[in-house]
């Protein structure tokens, strides 16, 4: 197991070159030598590379899973016993398991955390401001986590600068839409092996990850639905050719659904009621609540497990609906995430923010941070130096 | 000639519902009843329709065009001698004309202007703060006017506030992206009569304009190169499927060329020698200065109208470029502009603008404001309404 | 006027590569010499260039239209005055005037006939046997044409053999899909001004223009629609992301309605029942019957032309509907046709199907021939020599 | 394992509607009671569901593999123990394995032989005019087969009437273009976990595969060159907006490069050393030889699997490159296959073939026939009723 999860590490590694880069960099300078860096990412081999290039900087380390159906066992078993990383994650761990090993992390006093979905920041906020004493900031890579983070802020509760890496121009045109775009529908595709070409597909959230999700079905060759609450998105979709849709009407014509809104119970038992006999339900938003599956699994006559991460929901009214990857972030949990280059940009950009809130965070006041903006030239300097066949002046 | 334009106004008229809907209102509530308003815009019908609803509303209107090759005279025409508008353009008027225009239109002492460019601004910044006595406020429709107004600003010239128009997501996601990404490209279609398909597309800049000429020329069959001198920008264009290219390797392989930058000079002499034989090149950045033709033209053996609105440059080295719309704004110098309902809806935003600094503006200090929001929603509303086949809950 | 047209002619030929390589070698070795062609298409610039290079060949020459409203007066005047062309059309002609002009072609005693929609092959095959006795042969540009001269065949009527031109791969691939794609949206653009992006395009018919159509339709941002009653064409069109719909379904459905069947009052009374109010309606196919437009004039309480090219019906239910180009081949009725590169390569295709004939005719039986599979390499050879920016070993 | 294999087999059915319509159809008639049928194709669950259809249509079978590295063992298994069918198949099977499989489905006496690739038509031409003495005729699945059978017939080696049923419409429409677009990418990306867009992606051959290859590429945000030698299949390409390239420059360019000729060595060691250090190689043709592996692995260094299905060449002057799939069927070496919609229409193509032949082929000569026109149709209405969200009249 470690092998392979070596095996997946080397080759991350082959294929982010800026990392290579920072790597380089780092290795002579060691700009984070004696730092503390916790991190709270999904654990799998793109993200440890992350851990190993800001090790090789000079931080130490205490990592664990920002959730629990994305976490590769194989690859904490590498981080571990051939690097020698302190790792705490599971795949599958229960909540109690999740909350003693964020608990480790605090318990380790980072002076940086990196996290993915703001769980560490509001365990901080619940566990009060003198819960980490060393903390300088935190760099927060989601959409999610950068509207829990704002919350606590207007609630008076975070206690730290925070630098919304989520929000850095390279992330969001990129993680969000190529990222989210491709790797979920790999996963989709991967997980039951059905044609995307001809089906009706209803992206639910016309967000960033929502608009990469609609162009990649369209690029497929399903015909895009969209769900979405905020007019101006709405009109948005609709000038991208896509048909808007409201909920009900979007599940009744569905075949594929996909979720991206990061609002829990979008997909409510009365959504679901909408859909139709065969249709396949997935979530792309970081966490697992926006399809209620708990919810359908009472109501259901029988579940069933009819691929591997493809469960059926038979309900007693004759339909059976395919949930794909558990209705946790369906690239992750059907497949191996974001594609390699697509973190090897988000994590520069963590890189970065890291490098700059140790040496400008305790300058700052507590609050929620954009990205800063020379920060992101730099990384799409590096971008664009390495890309196949591409120039510019 | 009046009722060509009337005819044209009328038909513009029945394809704006958002006009529709608030010309009903203000003719009921005639809120603008006896303020003056001056309009500074490319003349033809869709804007004949903002001011006829503007009028409706019970303004008193001066107008001028914000581009001397844009105007339409039979519109012109229509709106002074039908409408009895008071109009002062021309179509290819000098810049002297243009000069004395803008100071009618401040002779009128307007209370706010309604612009397209900046050129008001600039004039008032050039006479002085006293040049306007009544003026509340500013309404800019353009990327570069905004631009302009945030330089005025920023040298303490600028002495109402100004509400940049263009940067309400209902306008930069629709205006610049599909009316220019369209309209752009149907003129140089009618004015050349050429295939797109096939042909290698140049777009330098890859802003809102720029993103829009770039869909639509993949979306026409051409091969798509981008040149963009923001890292971050072009990586997007190279993650979108385009080429990134440096400017000359860019003119050297393109069939066609077209800028929206909104810099003077972007493609000057020197790129110019990397034109292919047979260029087509067109601007669609607001001011005409964008190509260096009267550069090109003092270099050229032979300069001749080859079809309306298609000039030839035959050059000593035996290469001929063809200049499409004479470098200017080239939806609007070899077509009718902005598809309708695109006008439709920026002119709603100016509306609820003109509307909100009337009510507001007198409480606010000089300088350039966000879009309000809720206005943004307001628009996207009207527009979700009128949207055939499409619904939203 | 015979400026105007010249001018066309001159831009029209300085963009068709493959007529200038045909035409020099024309020049020098005069394979037409003596030899009488009678042509019957659209006469507009690219036709008028095809003509000019079979006379650089050495062919005498008699031209007339293909249908009364794709004549331009001023391309027929400068070929009449400017270059001697013996031309018998003139837009809006009488069917009447059709018929003369027709005989006049006839009474020429052609040897080779090119023709566009099979018109002059039904007259011949009304008159009988003797009607045209130098007849070698005839090459038929058109899918409407090519089944109706089968059916003669089919019918014993058919007395020269004749080139189904329209059957080489390099004209339905280039001339039915990028051509009829590109230049009906162009028209209907331009004559109406309006947006493309966010409507709902409903395409009648899915053969190579359907195909085409519904290509650019959503290449501009369209949500399209297809009818279509052949099952496998529909299952195509369903698997490449459109919506398949019934005839019915999809009139109420559209923002514009586009026929390309090839099939008479495909859009009858009953189906115009369910347009929408405010819906354009054109037509593509050869033929201006597709959409029973005299049928709704008759219902119609008015009927007035909006703008150029543009007639609204208003209807006693208050709807009003737009047909654009009246019902005619909107690309010519509205537009200026084909692009020019499309138009090279179709009649560089004829003028090689014209010295086939000429050399092999007289060896073959009456009936409707393939296009001979290596003059549609020839002319792919001759693309690819010209085609800007691509290479190929 | 057999109830992995159950399972994917029970998955695959569930998403096969017209298999579902023909078994039932089937069942109760029996039309193929005592017939003999031998199979020879890729063996994974779709066909598991052919076979099991035919078998309920009262067949009796014999099944070998069509390619070693497409069998999937537990699907296999699934068909030997869970439902007796006789099959002779195992990963990775070595030549005389194949061979004497071969002989083994020979020996059974088939009625009726349903292959892909043609290997059994091959067979049987080197055994000579007596091996198969109560074979009625042969289904052949793939371009590359039924090439080969063309050229057999071409020999006089043809001893029955073979039936094209890759050229049914409703085959290579979707197949081809769909099923193999979708599934190499889908390979490619999981084997690989790389991004898409971006990247520039090589195409050779723009056949019915190439052409689904390039659509799916530029639908993932690549930029697509293109590589093919017939000159009218390369002027189709460059109009679609690909760039048509020679070899050794698409080589030098390309981050990914995918063969679908059916030619052997398409990809030699010289086009090899175009490639860039990097560069992912695939294969979507029938035969694993269009790139030449087997030579690259005797210049490399060192040849490693460094992902599963991944193998990476080191070669002496640096650069590695990346074979995903071993060169085989990338989508089914490297992933499931085809989408089990597309198998569901192929197979009953095939099914209805077999009906055919079995009542009409004991009339037809030796030779290769085009799929009967209407069966054609019967499939689409089929997959019409079956299409969600899509309805014709």
């Amino acid at each position: 197991m470690i092998s392979q999860g070596k095996q997946r590490i080397v080759w991350a590694q082959a294929h982010m070159p800026l990392h290579c880069m920072l790597g380089e960099r780092f290795a002579q300078r060691r700009p984070l030598a004696g730092q503390r860096i916790g991190v709270a990412l999904h654990l799998e081999a793109k993200t440890a590379v992350l851990i190993l290039t800001l090790r090789a900087g000079g931080a130490d380390i205490v990592a664990v899973g920002s959730n629990p159906w994305s976490t590769q066992d194989e690859v904490v078993a590498a981080l571990r016993e051939a690097d020698g990383i302190e790792v705490y994650a599971r795949r599958g761990e229960t909540d109690e398991q999740r909350q003693a090993n964020l608990q480790r992390l605090l318990d380790f006093r980072p002076a940086i955390v990196v996290e993915d979905g703001g769980d560490v920041a509001v365990g901080l906020a619940e566990r009060g401001r003198g819960a980490a004493p060393g903390l300088i900031g935190i760099c927060e890579e989601t959409t999610t986590g950068v509207e829990r983070l704002k919350e606590l802020h207007s609630a008076g509760r975070l206690w730290v600068p925070a630098i919304a890496v989520n929000d850095a121009r390279m992330k969001h045109l990129l993680d969000n839409r190529h990222g989210t775009g491709q790797s979920s529908w790999e996963a989709i595709m991967r997980a039951t092996n059905l044609l995307v070409a001809g089906k009706t597909a209803l992206i639910i959230g016309f967000g960033w990850c929502g608009k990469g999700l609609a162009l990649r079905a369209a690029g497929l060759g399903a015909r895009v639905l969209v769900a979405e609450t905020d007019p101006v998105k709405a009109v948005e979709a609709a000038l991208e050719g896509y048909q808007v849709v409201r909920l009900p009407e979007g599940m009744s014509l569905a075949d594929v659904v996909i979720t991206a809104t990061g609002r829990p119970g979008v997909v409510d038992l009365v959504a679901l009621e909408h859909a139709k006999d065969g249709a396949l339900l997935a979530n792309a938003g970081h966490f697992g609540y926006e399809i209620d599956l708990p919810g359908l699994e009472k109501r259901a006559s029988r579940v069933e497990e009819v691929r591997p991460g493809v469960h059926a929901y038979e309900l007693p009214d004759g339909r059976t609906l395919y949930a794909v990857g558990r209705g946790e972030l369906v690239n992750l949990a059907a497949a191996d995430g974001h594609p390699v280059e697509i973190m090897d940009i988000s994590f520069a950009l963590q890189i970065l923010a890291v490098e700059h809130l140790l040496s400008r965070g305790a300058e700052l006041a507590a609050g929620v941070y954009a990205y800063p903006e020379g920060l992101d030239a730099v990384v799409a300097e590096m971008v664009l130096a390495t890309l196949g066949g591409q120039s510019r002046s």
